[in-house]
Protein backbone atom coordinates (compact mmCIF):
# COMPACT_ATOMS: atom_id res chain seq x y z
CA UNK A 1 0.00 0.00 0.00
CA UNK A 2 1.62 3.24 -1.27
CA UNK A 3 -1.22 5.85 -1.75
CA UNK A 4 -3.84 6.57 0.77
CA UNK A 5 -7.55 4.97 -0.75
CA UNK A 6 -9.15 7.85 0.81
CA UNK A 7 -7.39 11.30 -0.32
CA UNK A 8 -4.86 10.03 -2.62
CA UNK A 9 -1.99 11.27 -0.70
CA UNK A 10 1.40 9.64 -0.51
CA UNK A 11 1.53 7.11 2.80
CA UNK A 12 3.56 6.84 5.60
CA UNK A 13 5.01 3.44 7.47
CA UNK A 14 4.30 4.50 11.64
CA UNK A 15 3.01 2.68 14.61
CA UNK A 16 -0.12 5.31 15.16
CA UNK A 17 -0.79 6.63 18.65
CA UNK A 18 -2.41 3.78 20.75
CA UNK A 19 -1.31 1.23 18.52
CA UNK A 20 1.43 -1.26 19.31
CA UNK A 21 2.09 -2.23 15.53
CA UNK A 22 3.02 0.11 12.30
CA UNK A 23 0.18 0.43 10.00
CA UNK A 24 -0.20 2.59 6.49
CA UNK A 25 -0.95 5.85 8.28
CA UNK A 26 -1.80 9.23 5.83
CA UNK A 27 -0.57 12.50 7.18
CA UNK A 28 -2.42 14.31 4.76
CA UNK A 29 -6.33 13.16 6.08
CA UNK A 30 -5.40 11.57 8.85
CA UNK A 31 -6.77 8.09 8.01
CA UNK A 32 -4.96 4.85 8.94
CA UNK A 33 -5.46 1.81 6.91
CA UNK A 34 -5.47 -1.56 8.53
CA UNK A 35 -4.51 -4.97 7.11
CA UNK A 36 -5.97 -7.99 8.33
CA UNK A 37 -6.34 -11.73 6.88
CA UNK A 38 -8.75 -12.55 5.04
CA UNK A 39 -11.15 -15.32 5.38
CA UNK A 40 -11.29 -18.25 2.48
CA UNK A 41 -14.51 -20.44 3.27
CA UNK A 42 -15.92 -23.76 1.11
CA UNK A 43 -17.01 -27.34 2.11
CA UNK A 44 -16.70 -30.91 1.66
CA UNK A 45 -19.96 -31.67 -0.02
CA UNK A 46 -20.86 -35.66 0.28
CA UNK A 47 -23.59 -37.56 -1.76
CA UNK A 48 -23.98 -41.18 -1.22
CA UNK A 49 -20.46 -42.02 1.17
CA UNK A 50 -18.33 -40.27 -2.02
CA UNK A 51 -17.31 -36.19 -1.86
CA UNK A 52 -17.22 -33.70 -4.27
CA UNK A 53 -13.99 -32.35 -5.55
CA UNK A 54 -13.12 -29.79 -9.23
CA UNK A 55 -9.93 -29.47 -10.71
CA UNK A 56 -9.11 -26.06 -11.03
CA UNK A 57 -9.31 -24.17 -14.28
CA UNK A 58 -7.52 -20.65 -12.77
CA UNK A 59 -4.89 -20.15 -10.81
CA UNK A 60 -2.74 -20.70 -8.36
CA UNK A 61 -2.46 -24.67 -8.99
CA UNK A 62 -4.19 -25.05 -12.03
CA UNK A 63 -5.12 -28.61 -12.72
CA UNK A 64 -5.13 -29.74 -9.42
CA UNK A 65 -8.02 -31.09 -7.18
CA UNK A 66 -9.85 -28.98 -4.61
CA UNK A 67 -13.23 -28.80 -2.67
CA UNK A 68 -15.37 -25.80 -3.38
CA UNK A 69 -14.42 -22.71 -1.51
CA UNK A 70 -13.60 -19.09 -2.16
CA UNK A 71 -13.50 -15.49 -0.09
CA UNK A 72 -15.87 -14.44 2.07
CA UNK A 73 -17.46 -11.89 0.65
CA UNK A 74 -18.91 -8.60 2.22
CA UNK A 75 -22.27 -8.77 3.67
CA UNK A 76 -22.57 -12.76 3.32
CA UNK A 77 -22.63 -14.92 6.27
CA UNK A 78 -19.72 -18.07 6.64
CA UNK A 79 -22.49 -20.82 5.59
CA UNK A 80 -23.60 -18.86 2.75
CA UNK A 81 -20.93 -18.24 1.38
CA UNK A 82 -19.53 -21.67 1.24
CA UNK A 83 -22.84 -23.16 -0.09
CA UNK A 84 -22.38 -19.74 -2.45
CA UNK A 85 -18.87 -21.22 -4.13
CA UNK A 86 -19.98 -24.65 -4.14
CA UNK A 87 -22.49 -23.85 -6.48
CA UNK A 88 -20.51 -21.22 -8.52
CA UNK A 89 -17.38 -23.59 -9.06
CA UNK A 90 -18.92 -27.53 -8.72
CA UNK A 91 -22.92 -26.32 -9.75
CA UNK A 92 -23.90 -28.12 -6.67
CA UNK A 93 -26.53 -27.34 -4.02
CA UNK A 94 -25.79 -28.25 -0.70
CA UNK A 95 -26.69 -27.75 2.96
CA UNK A 96 -23.81 -26.71 5.21
CA UNK A 97 -23.18 -28.58 7.99
CA UNK A 98 -20.85 -28.83 10.98
CA UNK A 99 -17.68 -27.29 10.69
CA UNK A 100 -14.45 -29.27 9.94
CA UNK A 101 -11.39 -27.33 10.11
CA UNK A 102 -9.80 -23.74 10.65
CA UNK A 103 -6.26 -23.26 8.90
CA UNK A 104 -4.33 -20.37 9.61
CA UNK A 105 -2.42 -19.67 6.67
CA UNK A 106 -0.18 -16.97 7.81
CA UNK A 107 2.12 -17.12 5.24
CA UNK A 108 -0.88 -16.25 2.69
CA UNK A 109 -2.70 -13.43 5.46
CA UNK A 110 -5.68 -15.75 4.80
CA UNK A 111 -7.90 -18.00 7.47
CA UNK A 112 -9.01 -21.42 5.61
CA UNK A 113 -12.56 -22.50 7.02
CA UNK A 114 -14.24 -25.77 5.67
CA UNK A 115 -17.59 -27.60 6.87
CA UNK A 116 -18.96 -30.37 5.90
CA UNK A 117 -22.03 -30.62 3.58
CA UNK A 118 -24.61 -32.85 2.06
CA UNK A 119 -25.74 -32.65 -1.54
CA UNK A 120 -29.42 -32.25 -2.11
CA UNK A 121 -28.93 -34.05 -5.68
CA UNK A 122 -26.62 -35.88 -7.52
CA UNK A 123 -26.44 -33.20 -9.77
CA UNK A 124 -22.71 -31.28 -10.44
CA UNK A 125 -20.35 -29.47 -13.05
CA UNK A 126 -17.52 -27.60 -13.65
CA UNK A 127 -18.36 -23.68 -13.05
CA UNK A 128 -16.05 -21.10 -14.59
CA UNK A 129 -13.09 -21.96 -12.00
CA UNK A 130 -13.09 -25.36 -12.57
CA UNK A 131 -11.98 -28.17 -15.29
CA UNK A 132 -14.71 -30.48 -14.08
CA UNK A 133 -15.81 -32.10 -11.11
CA UNK A 134 -16.09 -35.28 -9.67
CA UNK A 135 -17.45 -37.53 -6.77
CA UNK A 136 -14.65 -39.80 -5.32
CA UNK A 137 -15.00 -42.36 -2.99
CA UNK A 138 -12.36 -42.47 0.21
CA UNK A 139 -9.48 -44.93 -2.04
CA UNK A 140 -9.69 -42.77 -5.00
CA UNK A 141 -9.13 -39.64 -3.46
CA UNK A 142 -6.29 -38.01 -5.72
CA UNK A 143 -4.05 -37.21 -2.61
CA UNK A 144 -1.19 -36.38 -4.72
CA UNK A 145 -2.91 -33.92 -6.85
CA UNK A 146 -4.86 -31.66 -3.89
CA UNK A 147 -4.38 -27.92 -4.62
CA UNK A 148 -3.43 -26.65 -1.15
CA UNK A 149 -2.33 -27.79 2.13
CA UNK A 150 -4.70 -26.71 3.71
CA UNK A 151 -7.39 -28.91 1.67
CA UNK A 152 -5.16 -31.88 2.30
CA UNK A 153 -5.08 -31.21 6.01
CA UNK A 154 -9.23 -30.93 5.76
CA UNK A 155 -9.34 -33.76 3.51
CA UNK A 156 -7.17 -36.27 6.22
CA UNK A 157 -9.34 -35.17 8.95
CA UNK A 158 -12.75 -35.57 7.15
CA UNK A 159 -12.33 -39.00 6.41
CA UNK A 160 -10.54 -40.10 9.59
CA UNK A 161 -13.42 -38.77 11.66
CA UNK A 162 -15.92 -40.38 9.57
CA UNK A 163 -14.06 -43.74 10.04
CA UNK A 164 -14.60 -42.92 13.71
CA UNK A 165 -18.56 -41.48 13.48
CA UNK A 166 -17.64 -38.41 14.94
CA UNK A 167 -17.43 -34.79 13.62
CA UNK A 168 -14.62 -32.59 15.02
CA UNK A 169 -13.38 -29.59 14.69
CA UNK A 170 -9.94 -29.27 13.91
CA UNK A 171 -7.15 -26.33 13.84
CA UNK A 172 -4.30 -26.44 12.23
CA UNK A 173 -1.56 -23.74 11.05
CA UNK A 174 0.49 -23.53 8.27
CA UNK A 175 3.70 -21.09 8.53
CA UNK A 176 5.31 -21.18 5.09
CA UNK A 177 4.56 -21.63 1.55
CA UNK A 178 4.83 -25.10 0.66
CA UNK A 179 7.27 -25.90 -2.66
CA UNK A 180 5.05 -27.57 -5.02
CA UNK B 1 -12.38 3.93 -1.61
CA UNK B 2 -11.60 6.57 -3.79
CA UNK B 3 -7.49 6.23 -5.09
CA UNK B 4 -5.64 3.61 -6.07
CA UNK B 5 -3.55 2.28 -2.84
CA UNK B 6 -0.64 0.54 -5.68
CA UNK B 7 -0.27 3.58 -7.72
CA UNK B 8 -2.76 7.01 -6.38
CA UNK B 9 -4.85 7.29 -9.65
CA UNK B 10 -9.01 7.56 -9.30
CA UNK B 11 -10.64 4.14 -8.80
CA UNK B 12 -13.62 3.12 -11.00
CA UNK B 13 -16.36 0.78 -9.13
CA UNK B 14 -16.98 -2.19 -12.13
CA UNK B 15 -17.43 -6.11 -12.04
CA UNK B 16 -13.83 -7.06 -12.87
CA UNK B 17 -13.76 -9.54 -16.30
CA UNK B 18 -14.51 -12.97 -15.19
CA UNK B 19 -15.52 -11.43 -11.97
CA UNK B 20 -19.61 -11.32 -10.66
CA UNK B 21 -19.16 -8.43 -7.95
CA UNK B 22 -18.56 -4.34 -8.92
CA UNK B 23 -14.69 -3.97 -7.09
CA UNK B 24 -12.46 -0.94 -6.55
CA UNK B 25 -10.58 -1.30 -10.41
CA UNK B 26 -7.76 1.29 -11.43
CA UNK B 27 -7.50 1.35 -14.55
CA UNK B 28 -4.20 3.15 -14.85
CA UNK B 29 -2.40 0.37 -12.77
CA UNK B 30 -4.99 -2.33 -13.56
CA UNK B 31 -5.27 -3.07 -10.11
CA UNK B 32 -8.73 -4.95 -8.14
CA UNK B 33 -9.21 -3.51 -4.44
CA UNK B 34 -10.58 -6.38 -2.95
CA UNK B 35 -12.63 -5.88 0.58
CA UNK B 36 -13.76 -8.54 2.75
CA UNK B 37 -14.86 -8.77 6.12
CA UNK B 38 -12.55 -8.40 8.98
CA UNK B 39 -12.13 -11.03 11.83
CA UNK B 40 -12.53 -10.08 15.51
CA UNK B 41 -11.61 -12.65 18.21
CA UNK B 42 -11.65 -13.07 21.75
CA UNK B 43 -12.42 -15.46 24.35
CA UNK B 44 -14.60 -15.57 27.43
CA UNK B 45 -11.27 -16.37 30.63
CA UNK B 46 -12.80 -18.25 33.49
CA UNK B 47 -11.37 -18.67 36.93
CA UNK B 48 -12.41 -21.04 39.34
CA UNK B 49 -16.18 -21.01 37.85
CA UNK B 50 -16.44 -17.06 37.57
CA UNK B 51 -15.44 -15.21 33.95
CA UNK B 52 -13.40 -12.17 33.42
CA UNK B 53 -15.35 -9.13 31.51
CA UNK B 54 -13.78 -5.82 30.57
CA UNK B 55 -15.35 -2.52 30.91
CA UNK B 56 -14.09 -0.67 27.85
CA UNK B 57 -12.23 2.62 28.38
CA UNK B 58 -12.67 3.19 24.18
CA UNK B 59 -15.23 4.05 21.85
CA UNK B 60 -17.34 2.38 20.93
CA UNK B 61 -19.34 1.50 23.98
CA UNK B 62 -16.92 3.28 26.38
CA UNK B 63 -17.97 2.24 29.87
CA UNK B 64 -19.83 -1.07 28.97
CA UNK B 65 -18.30 -4.31 29.59
CA UNK B 66 -17.48 -7.22 27.17
CA UNK B 67 -15.25 -10.21 27.26
CA UNK B 68 -11.47 -9.80 25.67
CA UNK B 69 -11.56 -9.51 22.12
CA UNK B 70 -9.96 -7.34 19.29
CA UNK B 71 -9.13 -7.70 15.14
CA UNK B 72 -6.84 -10.91 14.20
CA UNK B 73 -3.81 -9.21 12.76
CA UNK B 74 -1.70 -10.19 9.82
CA UNK B 75 0.67 -13.55 10.94
CA UNK B 76 -1.59 -14.80 13.79
CA UNK B 77 -3.82 -17.43 14.24
CA UNK B 78 -6.72 -17.46 16.12
CA UNK B 79 -5.95 -18.74 19.10
CA UNK B 80 -2.45 -16.49 19.66
CA UNK B 81 -5.14 -13.55 18.93
CA UNK B 82 -7.36 -14.26 21.27
CA UNK B 83 -4.85 -14.63 24.31
CA UNK B 84 -2.83 -11.65 23.27
CA UNK B 85 -6.11 -9.80 23.21
CA UNK B 86 -6.73 -11.42 26.88
CA UNK B 87 -3.04 -10.10 28.05
CA UNK B 88 -3.66 -6.25 26.34
CA UNK B 89 -6.87 -5.78 27.83
CA UNK B 90 -7.24 -7.66 30.93
CA UNK B 91 -3.82 -8.23 31.88
CA UNK B 92 -4.36 -12.25 32.02
CA UNK B 93 -2.64 -15.00 30.68
CA UNK B 94 -4.90 -18.14 29.62
CA UNK B 95 -5.03 -21.23 28.06
CA UNK B 96 -7.53 -20.75 24.49
CA UNK B 97 -9.89 -24.05 24.66
CA UNK B 98 -12.94 -24.59 22.54
CA UNK B 99 -14.84 -22.31 20.36
CA UNK B 100 -18.03 -21.14 21.45
CA UNK B 101 -19.35 -18.88 19.06
CA UNK B 102 -19.17 -17.39 15.56
CA UNK B 103 -21.25 -14.35 14.80
CA UNK B 104 -21.57 -12.89 11.44
CA UNK B 105 -21.69 -9.30 11.77
CA UNK B 106 -23.05 -8.41 8.61
CA UNK B 107 -23.69 -4.69 9.10
CA UNK B 108 -20.18 -3.79 10.29
CA UNK B 109 -18.53 -6.33 7.73
CA UNK B 110 -17.14 -8.39 10.54
CA UNK B 111 -16.95 -11.89 11.61
CA UNK B 112 -16.64 -12.31 15.83
CA UNK B 113 -15.26 -15.52 16.69
CA UNK B 114 -14.97 -16.25 20.54
CA UNK B 115 -13.40 -19.20 22.64
CA UNK B 116 -13.54 -20.48 25.85
CA UNK B 117 -10.67 -19.69 27.91
CA UNK B 118 -8.86 -20.90 31.18
CA UNK B 119 -6.96 -18.19 33.00
CA UNK B 120 -3.78 -19.69 34.37
CA UNK B 121 -3.70 -18.04 37.75
CA UNK B 122 -6.15 -15.12 39.15
CA UNK B 123 -4.18 -11.83 38.13
CA UNK B 124 -5.97 -9.45 36.07
CA UNK B 125 -6.34 -6.19 35.37
CA UNK B 126 -6.88 -3.26 33.55
CA UNK B 127 -4.88 -3.07 30.26
CA UNK B 128 -5.01 0.62 28.02
CA UNK B 129 -8.10 0.18 26.50
CA UNK B 130 -10.12 -0.96 29.75
CA UNK B 131 -11.25 0.92 32.57
CA UNK B 132 -11.57 -2.10 34.96
CA UNK B 133 -11.61 -5.64 34.97
CA UNK B 134 -13.76 -8.18 36.80
CA UNK B 135 -14.50 -11.45 37.30
CA UNK B 136 -17.90 -12.26 38.22
CA UNK B 137 -20.57 -15.04 39.22
CA UNK B 138 -22.92 -15.75 37.00
CA UNK B 139 -25.75 -14.80 38.48
CA UNK B 140 -23.88 -11.18 38.67
CA UNK B 141 -22.97 -10.64 35.00
CA UNK B 142 -24.22 -7.01 34.00
CA UNK B 143 -26.77 -8.34 31.46
CA UNK B 144 -28.35 -4.85 30.40
CA UNK B 145 -24.58 -3.03 30.29
CA UNK B 146 -22.85 -6.06 27.59
CA UNK B 147 -21.51 -3.39 24.75
CA UNK B 148 -22.16 -5.69 21.66
CA UNK B 149 -24.82 -7.82 20.87
CA UNK B 150 -22.42 -10.58 19.56
CA UNK B 151 -20.84 -10.73 22.86
CA UNK B 152 -24.19 -11.05 24.75
CA UNK B 153 -25.12 -13.28 22.26
CA UNK B 154 -21.84 -15.93 23.08
CA UNK B 155 -22.15 -15.54 26.71
CA UNK B 156 -25.96 -16.88 26.72
CA UNK B 157 -24.36 -19.74 24.91
CA UNK B 158 -21.48 -20.10 27.51
CA UNK B 159 -23.68 -19.91 30.46
CA UNK B 160 -26.29 -22.34 28.62
CA UNK B 161 -23.72 -24.91 28.06
CA UNK B 162 -22.14 -24.95 30.65
CA UNK B 163 -24.97 -25.52 32.90
CA UNK B 164 -25.38 -28.64 30.92
CA UNK B 165 -22.34 -29.88 30.58
CA UNK B 166 -21.80 -29.21 27.22
CA UNK B 167 -19.43 -27.36 25.16
CA UNK B 168 -20.92 -26.61 21.59
CA UNK B 169 -20.13 -24.54 18.87
CA UNK B 170 -23.02 -21.56 17.97
CA UNK B 171 -23.54 -19.31 14.94
CA UNK B 172 -25.56 -16.16 14.49
CA UNK B 173 -26.15 -13.50 11.92
CA UNK B 174 -26.83 -9.67 13.10
CA UNK B 175 -28.31 -8.31 10.35
CA UNK B 176 -28.72 -5.11 11.53
CA UNK B 177 -27.03 -2.49 13.44
CA UNK B 178 -28.53 -2.00 16.83
CA UNK B 179 -30.30 1.37 18.49
CA UNK B 180 -28.15 1.16 22.28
Amino acid sequence: MNFCPNCGAALQRRIPEGDTLPRDVCVACGSVHYQNPRVVVGCVPEWEGRILLCRRAIEPRRGYWTAPAGYLEIGESLHSAAARETTEEAMADVEVGSMLSIVNVLYAEQLHVLFRAQMRSAVHGAGAESLETRLYDEAKIPWDDIAFTSMHYALERYFEDRRQGRQGLHFHDLTHRPRH
